[in-house]
């Protein structure tokens, strides 16, 4: 199918994330309708324009009806709502979600699909250390890259259509990547990174050292407020390839420490030079 | 002595700091005097109105007219000017330093330097990932902590006259702290922070990853862009505070990855929460 203004675009679960969808697509002229469990997150979002019509009822008519339905739900929701709810789905309907890990969620659906329904993941990297659609106005889309990570279940329209998506919503960059490459990156890129702010944040008892705080640590801490429930789920659907990471890290972490207790500053300074160098790479264009 | 308009300052390396107090005071009218080891910082400086005069010699006349001089050095450097110049300095003078570690530097300077002459030392808790007074008009002050570590050596006149240096340059909190209160909270704060970022950006030798990096990434390895010359020597000089930081850290990243490995997600969230609750802290009021 394709992305026109008279798509009828339903969204499971309006979240920090869906919310943020819906407010890119509504701003371009698209109708969009959300199904989501808490009557006040459709109310914010019918108060503020976010959306067109909602319930917290799995309508079997509006699902029927949508040609795009985006999941911004939790995946075991997700699995569970599709192993319960598919036989609603339209003819030809084409879902996408928001999840931040793939490989393991990716064949899965797939797998228990209807044949008639094609399933384009993505993973939209952008979100803040808050939830709920009352946040998702906060979420800059424009300088977030979107990733589309499809199988060679998809079809090129289909895949077409979600890169749109994310175009439409506003996003600044769209790629494309394999559920594994992609979940390989997220471990070290994302997850390694809420790691290590959870654990400094957690490793010792030190107290009153707000009053002490520079900018550096906050930065670095920023993501340490974390929303529990789903990063733990996070973790745990990308466990293999997070273990890898965390073992990487904690390999040079060791090097570094037995290089400052033997005094051996060259070996320090030649770390700290590859760092910079990486990390050049890293600054925006 | 107390700090007024007609107090002539002199500051002695004109790096990133040194620019940034010299920045900070001549909005407020004071003079401003420096030595700096290269003259196109003195160039640059003059150009831009950040000094009043300066050299990058000596001057053994300047030196001795100095009522306040503020040491911008390294500090192996800063204590071999001490040994070699201390004769040069007016009877009375109160010098200070930018000096990000105490301990170990404070109480060398204190028992080596003339009984007539006071240091007091202080901790200017701002700084970029870039160096050179060409950089110290981007510092920004007016957000961070200025840390006065004073010792049982110091008079409160000059105690408050050092305090009164970081109000005038701009500093939105002066503190005091011991030398090894100070050395601990920046061991954790900043030492282990910047550890943290360059193991990570070195950690492995994955590439073209920028091309994915979210803003969570970025903010946490903004640090990892690092002046290895300062940042080694900074080490080694609160080496045995650092390594305990480390050590505190590893064993907390140790039981992270063992939850993961056991499928403990009650573990993992509890550690997420407490981790949520102390950040939640640090958010700026």
């Amino acid at each position: 199918m394709k992305l026109t203004k008279n798509t009828n675009i339903l969204i499971i679960g309006l979240g920090l994330m869906g919310g943020c969808y819906a407010i890119g697509l509504k701003k371009n002229g698209y109708k969009i309708s959300a199904i989501t469990r808490s009557q006040s997150s459709i109310d914010y979002a019918l108060e503020n324009g976010i959306i067109d019509h909602g319930t917290t009822k799995i309508d079997p008519e509006l699902v029927g009806n949508a040609d795009l339905i985006v999941f911004g739900l939790y995946p075991a929701v997700f699995i569970d709502w599709i192993k319960e709810n598919q036989h609603l789905l339209k003819e030809g309907a084409l879902i996408t979600d928001v999840t931040g890990v793939k490989t393991s969620i990716v064949y899965e659906i797939q797998s228990i699909l209807r044949p008639d329904v094609e399933f384009v993941p993505a993973h939209p990297m952008a979100g803040r250390e808050v939830y709920g659609v009352q946040n998702s106005a906060g979420v800059n889309v424009s300088e977030a890259n979107f990733i589309v990570t499809p199988t060679d279940k998809n079809t090129e329209e289909n895949i077409e259509t979600v890169k749109k998506l994310g175009e439409e919503i506003g996003f600044a960059k769209i790629s494309t990547l394999t559920p594994e490459a992609h979940d390989e990156m997220i471990a070290f890129l994302s997850q390694l990174a809420h790691c290590l702010a959870v654990v400094l944040m957690t490793c010792n008892d030190l107290n009153n050292l707000e009053d002490y705080t520079g900018n550096s640590f906050r930065d670095l801490t920023r993501i340490a407020h974390i929303n529990e429930n789903m990063w733990s789920e996070l973790f745990m659907m990308n466990k293999e390839a997070l273990l890898n990471q965390m073992n990487l890290f904690s390999k040079q972490f060791d090097k570094l420490k037995k290089q400052l207790e033997n005094g051996d500053t060259d070996g320090m300074k030649e770390m700290m030079r590859r760092s910079t160098v990486r990390r050049d790479k890293f600054d925006k264009k």
